[in-house]
């Protein structure tokens, strides 16, 4: 039983701390809050103890009905792993998790070097192997990770060139913009995202541009891949769908929009409407000479949540990749194959 | 002096009417509309004669204050050149023009074949000789065309790909989507832009991808070409800086986003803050290996406008292109070389 705390109760913590819930290796001690407000409400009345992410909110939690369980420290003292869900806090608290003796696993807002090993379940599960910590990355590094590694086993990529639309906010995040403008972001090219997609794939040869535009719900791609081989464009639409965690939809079925691959998450009963999927429309799937295009969704707020299962168990049991992404798969309702 | 009229006067046909109004060698006869509405009571109060696209909406004028002046019979009469600028409806109307023996200008809605030329003024003027109908291509066509003039013609073009992230509605456009969510449009991929980018450039090799984003403002594009050469990034800047009807911006001199192009065009005084000019960040131009990346934002309201004119110069004048893309420019407040 890998025994888990979660540090930061957000957009991840909230969705790893739920995942952790239903495992039946894993058991979830606690999270930490900062603030007692309806999140860490329902929390509570969901049984899940609540511990404060600093002694200085005890106050706050006192006037409030919001019972917690004690602080970071008590909760590190209870864990095996902490999964450190902060925003972006991660290397402030790596001395605490590493005086406390407990394993530790980031999100993708740290730095690569953090940790040394960048994660994603299908590429590198067993290089985790034997580290105390590790950083799952980015939610757009791993949607990018899981169909390029379905491209370059197949087929072998000699330049992959990825133009990023990116939500905006996150539904809840009402004070971010823009409303009405794209935002090149950054201006400068490549963005950070190819780079973090070598930090999993270092000999992948990627360069990636990105804008801001005003959605919330998930990023889109445009995904252009020079391959070394010339497949046909069902040979891709085969390997897409033969890759762990990649979603194939098509247009004709609805799916005219990231709005439609919302909609069906909730027709799903998926909490949180969440996709934990890399998500391409088949129809796209187009070959020009040795160059393939396609379209891609990316869930920002979901997609990550199995790979932090996976990389609890990689750091902290025996299981093996295929066992670990077979139990977390099952539990989150992720078919393959789609 | 060139006899104008122009048929529809919404997105395009109020800027084209205004546009002819400044060329010193040309008439504005008069314009027609569908209904009395303000953009009509506007025109007629700056003095634009206002006739009727078609007979039947006689009455809704009769009972409004705004008087018009005939109908599209009446206009054909007195023009040597019309600019066709329907909600593409130009190849229902070709056959009026041709029965009333008028040049006409079609615009980048109607397909290519309708009058067998399509133009963009600094690749093809020259070729519009001759012919008593062309059409003017798309704002995304003719943004397009002018920055891989500039490629092509310094360092030659192997391979061109594109994404477009598409503004969903124009600002007064409230009926259309989306709101919240990222439409790729079309599914399918090569998008039309490349075929109609090589209805004038037709030995270019080049594939584009769409999307359609919650924006008004401003078409922006994602570029990424593989050239013939290997120019430093100043090359490509300086490539782009000769070019007419490109216009540089620099992320330090405020320039973040769409929105800041557009409020640049108020703080100018153009009117209905227009953009003619294909507008690329310098600080996004980047070349790794053979391949140069850039965004591009292209005001889908205006950059045809000066196209329009240049068209109506070649096919009813002897005006060289040089003389006639100088005329307009000075017209139009449009320097090259920012």
């Amino acid at each position: 039983m890998i025994r888990v705390g979660i540090n930061g109760y957000g957009t991840i913590g909230r969705r790893v701390a739920d995942a952790v819930l239903k495992q039946q290796d894993m058991e979830l001690v606690g999270v930490t809050k900062t603030r007692p407000d309806y999140r860490a409400s329902i929390a509570a009345d969901k049984g899940i103890a609540v511990y404060l992410a600093d002694q200085k909110f005890a106050p706050d939690f006192q006037k409030s009905k919001v019972q917690f369980a004690g602080s970071l420290d008590d909760l590190l003292r209870g864990v095996d792993v902490i999964v450190d869900a902060t925003p972006e806090l991660g290397a402030d608290y790596k001395s605490a998790y590493e005086k406390a003796g407990v394993k530790a696993i980031f999100q993708g807002g740290e730095e690569h070097e953090l940790t040394g090993l960048s994660f994603v379940a299908q590429c590198n599960y067993d290089e985790a192997r034997g580290h105390s910590m590790v950083r799952v990355v980015s939610c757009n590094t791993t949607g990018l990770c899981r169909v390029m590694h379905a491209l370059g086993s197949s087929f072998g990529i000699s330049k992959a060139r990825v133009v990023l639309a990116r939500r905006a906010a996150d539904p809840d995040e009402v004070g971010k913009g823009p409303i009405d403008a794209v935002v090149p972001d950054p201006v400068t090219i490549p963005s950070h995202h190819g780079p973090d997609v070598q930090s999993v794939m270092p000999e992948l040869n990627i360069t990636t541009m990105a804008i801001k535009i005003p959605t919330t719900h998930m990023h889109l791609h445009s995904v252009i891949a020079t391959l070394k081989s010339r497949p046909a464009p069902s040979q891709v639409v085969d390997a897409l769908f033969q890759e762990p965690r990649v979603m194939l939809v098509e247009s004709k079925s609805g799916f005219r929009s990231t709005a439609s691959i919302i909609d069906m998450a909730r027709e799903m009963n998926r909490p949180r409407n969440d996709v934990y999927e890399a998500v391409v429309w088949r129809d796209s799937v187009s070959v020009q000479d040795d160059e393939v295009y396609f379209f891609l969704a990316v869930h920002q707020e979901a997609i990550v949540i199995p790979e932090n299962i996976d990389a609890l168990r990689a750091i902290a049991s025996d299981c093996t990749k295929e066992e670990s992404m077979k139990l977390t798969d099952a539990s989150l309702g992720i078919a393959s194959g789609r």
